[in-house]
């Protein structure tokens, strides 16, 4: 079995917009969605622009997707032929997991279109399509190729006062029309064959029509090079566009693009000897999390559908610290690097945010769009039954992602070793999450301890709740982190107090030790940790019970309404979550019953949760159960599961939290990685599906490989 | 016009449910819903005790409905004769409001039933009925008379082990399946006439079987005499209900009763020249509020549909307190009393529900049950979509309720200047209340400001809101009254110290004052005040375009789901209801721009709205509007306006919060009585409608008569 090419055989328009996800190329700048070339709006095409945003009248603000530079459609003798929903002869379509080139081949009948196509690793701005036509008869060919503007958009459109260039090299630029930022594409051809040239502008596109007879065998081999720009990173963005004309031959261009993803995979491939279906799985998530990855950027976050869409807004969540940080921190800290500093640059937006509700500090956004903005509205969910917007509080309570952001900061520190990035931002952003967490505490006037009330921890079913253990122990350690820059700095204690003298921060520095003392602990009936207060009291049914009072299969479980949140279901792992990010926090008994309750009500509705119990599964030895959950983490993006639609809300797209989530549940969970005082330790939990784990890993500075076997694992520094 | 009489002709039984209600006797022990003799339970028979509550399985608790012991049906030749679903003759039935008088007459054909019938007020375990019979042709009479079991039970049935007594006496004794309370009942009659006698048990009750020959034209007599005991007032019930046969004859009570109503009046009565539809409402909403009156016991408070039934459980809410609580006081300060003992007593009750909840002090129930306890449960509208409980937060959130317990003992001891019953436990309520308020505020860790967070105000459509004006003022308040023990108590202050010892309230006491100054002010915008945090930037819409979203009429408005929670339409007075109870707060200015702002966006779709919009009304004078709101206010009880059912929930009955209403915009806002240090003053606000109001008042305990014109108002003390 080949565990590094992702196979389709055949064409079905149901399967477009998962396939699309499936066949994703990226290159971290822009994702180009696996359809094929010939696509037009129906079929989903879409180039999504990495960090810029548009919003249309009041629709939800989103990711921009460019014009289709790629765009090939041809004709034999007349009649075009395209993929979609009438019959065809024969597709076939893979991805080639070790360097994101995507090959198609069609059979129309009279001809056959093969195509191989990339993003260009090297640089972010190219793509390359190598298209070829063998026609079966003689007759007339006619290719048409170009840049179409009849794209994708959720809630467009987005690009307005359309430019057309129909010289050597065909471009668009429009802008945006909120903030009009151009978005300037083009596309140049080389090709083996004489052919009768000609130029099309219409509403769909500018176009090159390139027309030739043809003899029976004959195939003819087009290369296309695209490119983008915008003016979010250059001045001029169509003039940057027009140097398309001066790359060499796609062979060297492919050749450099596979060279650059052999050093991706070098630093962070996961070698996974036993199951041939595991080591597919892991390739398809490393691949997928790698190639979202903002390696062109020194601050930039990944979307939590990555490039594969304007799907949630195209916004970072929390994923990006707790799900996508750990593979690159411990891999390429470079880019765990990248995606922080997007937090240190965004502290604005945070500040702004938490003084819109009334506190001091940093209030991250739920849904952080560019520079900060809060992407989250207050209605996320439309009723199913009287089509209204639903009030949902993800965007006012999810008070933890400030917490979160302050704990992937300290993780940087503890794994690299490296103390810059605190010192460029990096402290000041914890000190205000610490503050803006000693703003939101609420203290009783006649009690030292501290609650925190009216808040949604993980478990976004249960809404508007208070002490949830797991939002109360990241603001804890959120507090501790801030104390802790005292010790980090201890050789260096003039840098804190300007920094504190800077901040304003002198009153909060003194309430911060005590604050974290008084920090509610969890309650604990029978060694399980209560999720929140009132949370035992809740209806104790089983998932089934609940599944069965949905009305309709579309209905939103979660708030009041929802038929979980009175219940004690939950939607993915929290108390659970919490012991997976602090594992020296509770003992291995604890971690075994909490398990055992959670897990049973645990519906896994989101790609979060599946990664934190297998984690922690591997602590307590339910090995089988860590396996199960593993394949069902890392096959995400393979198989194209996962929810597609939220009633009409398109939901779907890549996973890369599940992507980097099998990362852990290998590195950490199986090969059981842990650094402790800077140094690397290993606690094998290997399953007996696995015979053996290799991979590179980064920490304080020094590459090693890890390598684990059922006889032990070995940490070997290069 | 006759004022003092409610009429009605025909019969439909479309109406019954609301007919029960308008034309009830009741007698503060017992309402006997307003219904033909014979009707069974198809037509809503009740007589609902008061203070007497039961829980069937996991239904609703409710007040127990005693047997019905005033049954008689009659049948003519073999034929029995009924009102209900079947056509008849003629009907007729009407109410004097004078004296609680019900009195029908029923043309059956054949023959004509009449009967005139009273809860009898001296002695409120009594019932009377004088029922006649006239024949209009010669035949062969049977009357059935006796105890009928097939009474109205919303969330019953509630007795059980039945034991039944065939003796001269008819008794009926059975117990209710939660606590075992023995609910006894009997029936004699005395009679004009002589017939052959039997009696009859089956599954519907016991009876007496009288037959007899009548001629054409003859009348029979029957008085009928019933009694009501339960083990909650006497140690044998049973035993006690036999001395039914000791009375003397119908006429005799009837004269007391008349004569006991008669006393009623001269102390309460407000008479209101100038429009005989208004003078008729006022009537009716003085009847209704002095009929459920607790005059049998010191200890005692009135549930918010009365005595009329089982609706709303039977609870006692905050109406108690705001809204019957006034007239009461200014009227039969002994009833007053009562009301406020009722709280006193079950005070363990409110420490028990503040402790459930992880706070100190007192938190009442949102609808309190004997003892105090909660009948108010987590789940309280269905959901017409899904059929679904919905969770609402009136139990969790509604906290405003223990500080309106505080202002209500407050106003007694300002209007009474009785500081007795502060002594005897009210001071100890009020401290309690406060302890309470002081539990439950939030300070931030580095602001003296407090905030009462994720609380209900009276508009329920919005919940769990933060700084409700209305609560936050009702907070302050409360505090300011347990400090004000300090001056009231000044002659004895070992009284205070002693109590404070008592409660261990040293450490409590020291925060009051600096607590009432922090609470949270509201935030105004031209002059508006903002109802809660965040409530002006909620959507800015019309009602009209609020209820053109509701998809079935039946939904509930309220809540996140709801059409009106994310709007900034209300379901009732707040604000204004703040400015009504605090008048010397708030400037004529300030009324005045709340009134226009509010009043427009108030669905009114509480009996409470309407009565605080007209006494504010009154103050900056829009008469003609707190004229129109005064009439919608008195007449509900007389029209049976108001909602009926939510849903498949049976929500109608009497309506005393209305009742008191029409009282305190005649005589505080029409005639603008008010207190101050002790002594009454009148700032009139006659409407062109009323040409003269005089009403009997007691204040400082001395009894007082008011008089306004439009030339002004005049005291007279007696």
């Amino acid at each position: 079995m080949d565990t590094w090419t992702l196979e389709k055989t055949g064409f079905d328009p149901a399967d477009i917009a998962s396939d699309g996800n499936r066949f994703l190329c990226a290159n971290g700048f822009m994702g180009l969605r696996g359809v094929p070339e010939e696509a037009g709006s129906e079929l989903f095409p879409a180039i999504t622009l990495a960090g810029v945003y548009d919003q249309y009248r009041d629709r939800w603000r989103e990711p921009v997707n460019a014009p289709n530079c790629l765009f090939v459609r041809t004709a034999f003798n007349g009649r075009e032929y395209a993929l979609g929903p009438k019959p065809h002869e024969a597709h076939l379509c893979e991805l080639d997991y070790r360097s994101g080139i995507y090959r198609r081949e069609t059979d129309f009948g009279p001809i056959t279109v093969r195509s191989e196509r990339f993003a260009y690793m090297p640089l972010c701005h190219l793509l390359a399509d190598r298209y070829q036509v063998t026609a079966h008869e003689d007759g007339e060919l006619t290719i048409r190729a170009g840049i179409s503007t009849d794209i994708w958009d959720i809630n467009g459109p987005h690009l307005f006062d359309f430019q057309f260039g129909q010289g050597d090299v065909l471009t668009v630029q429009a802008i945006t029309g909120q903030k009009g930022i151009k978005v300037a594409v083009s596309q140049y051809i080389q090709k083996d064959f004489e052919a009768e040239e000609s130029r099309i502008q219409d509403g769909t596109g500018v176009f090159r029509l390139l027309c030739c007879p043809v003899r029976k065998g004959q195939t003819l081999t087009l290369d296309i090079f695209a490119a983008v720009h915008t003016s979010e990173d250059t001045t001029d963005p169509l003039e940057r566009c027009t140097h398309v004309r001066d790359l060499t031959g796609y062979n060297q261009l492919k050749a450099r693009h596979i060279s650059a993803w052999d050093e991706i995979r070098e630093r962070s491939e996961i070698s996974l000897e036993g199951s041939d279906e595991a080591a597919l799985a892991l390739h398809a998530s490393q691949y997928h999390l790698n190639c979202v990855a903002p390696r062109h950027a020194i601050s930039m976050s990944i979307p939590a559908r990555g490039l594969s869409g304007q799907t949630y807004k195209g916004a970072i969540f929390w994923d990006s610290e707790i799900f996508f940080f750990p593979m690159f921190v411990y891999t390429q800290p470079e880019i765990a690097r990248s995606l922080l500093r997007y937090r240190i640059e965004t502290l604005p937006g945070a500040l702004k945010k938490a003084a819109e509700y009334g506190y001091r500090g940093a209030f991250y956004a739920w849904e952080s769009q560019e520079g900060g903005a809060e992407g989250c509205t207050n209605f996320n969910v439309v009723d199913v039954f009287t089509h209204r917007p639903v009030r949902t509080y993800f965007r006012d309570k999810q008070i933890h992602i400030s917490a979160d952001i302050a704990y992937a900061l300290r993780q940087y520190y503890a794994i690299t070793g490296d103390r810059t990035l605190l010192e460029e931002g990096g402290a000041k952003v914890i000190l205000e999450c610490a503050r803006f967490c000693l703003s939101r505490a609420n203290v009783r006037l006649d009690q030292r301890e501290i609650d925190f009330a009216d808040v949604i921890g993980p478990d976004e079913y249960h809404e508007r709740v208070t002490n949830n253990a797991f939002t109360n122990h990241m603001i804890r350690s959120c507090l501790e982190s801030a104390l802790s820059l005292e010790q980090i700095f201890a050789d260096d204690p003039g840098f804190l107090a300007a920094l504190l003298r800077e901040m304003d921060y002198e009153k909060d520095w003194t309430l911060l030790s005590d604050a974290a003392s008084c920090i509610r602990g969890p309650r604990r009936k029978n060694g399980v940790i209560e999720q929140f207060d009132g949370y035992f009291d809740l209806e104790d049914c089983s998932l089934e019970t609940v599944r069965g009072r949905l009305c309709d299969p579309r209905e939103y479980w979660g708030g009041d309404h929802g038929v979980a949140g009175t219940t004690q279901i939950i939607k993915q792992a929290d108390v659970i979550a919490m012991m997976a990010l602090f594992p020296e926090d509770f003992t291995d008994q604890e971690v075994a019953a909490n398990w055992a309750y959670y897990e049973p009500r645990t519906e896994h509705g989101s790609s979060l949760s599946a990664c934190m119990y297998a984690l922690t599964a591997c602590r307590i030895g339910r090995l089988d159960e860590a396996w199960r959950l593993f394949m069902k983490t890392a096959e995400i993006d393979v198989t194209g599961g996962g929810k597609q639609w939220a009633g009409e809300i398109y939901i779907g797209g890549t996973h890369p939290a599940s992507n980097g989530g099998a990362w852990m549940i290998a590195a950490l969970g199986f090969a059981g990685l842990q650094v402790r005082n800077g140094i690397p330790e290993l606690h094998p939990n290997l399953p007996r599906q696995i015979s053996c784990l290799t991979f590179p890993i980064t920490a304080g500075g020094r590459r090693m490989t890890v390598e684990v076997t059922h006889d032990g694992g070995t940490i070997r520094t290069l």
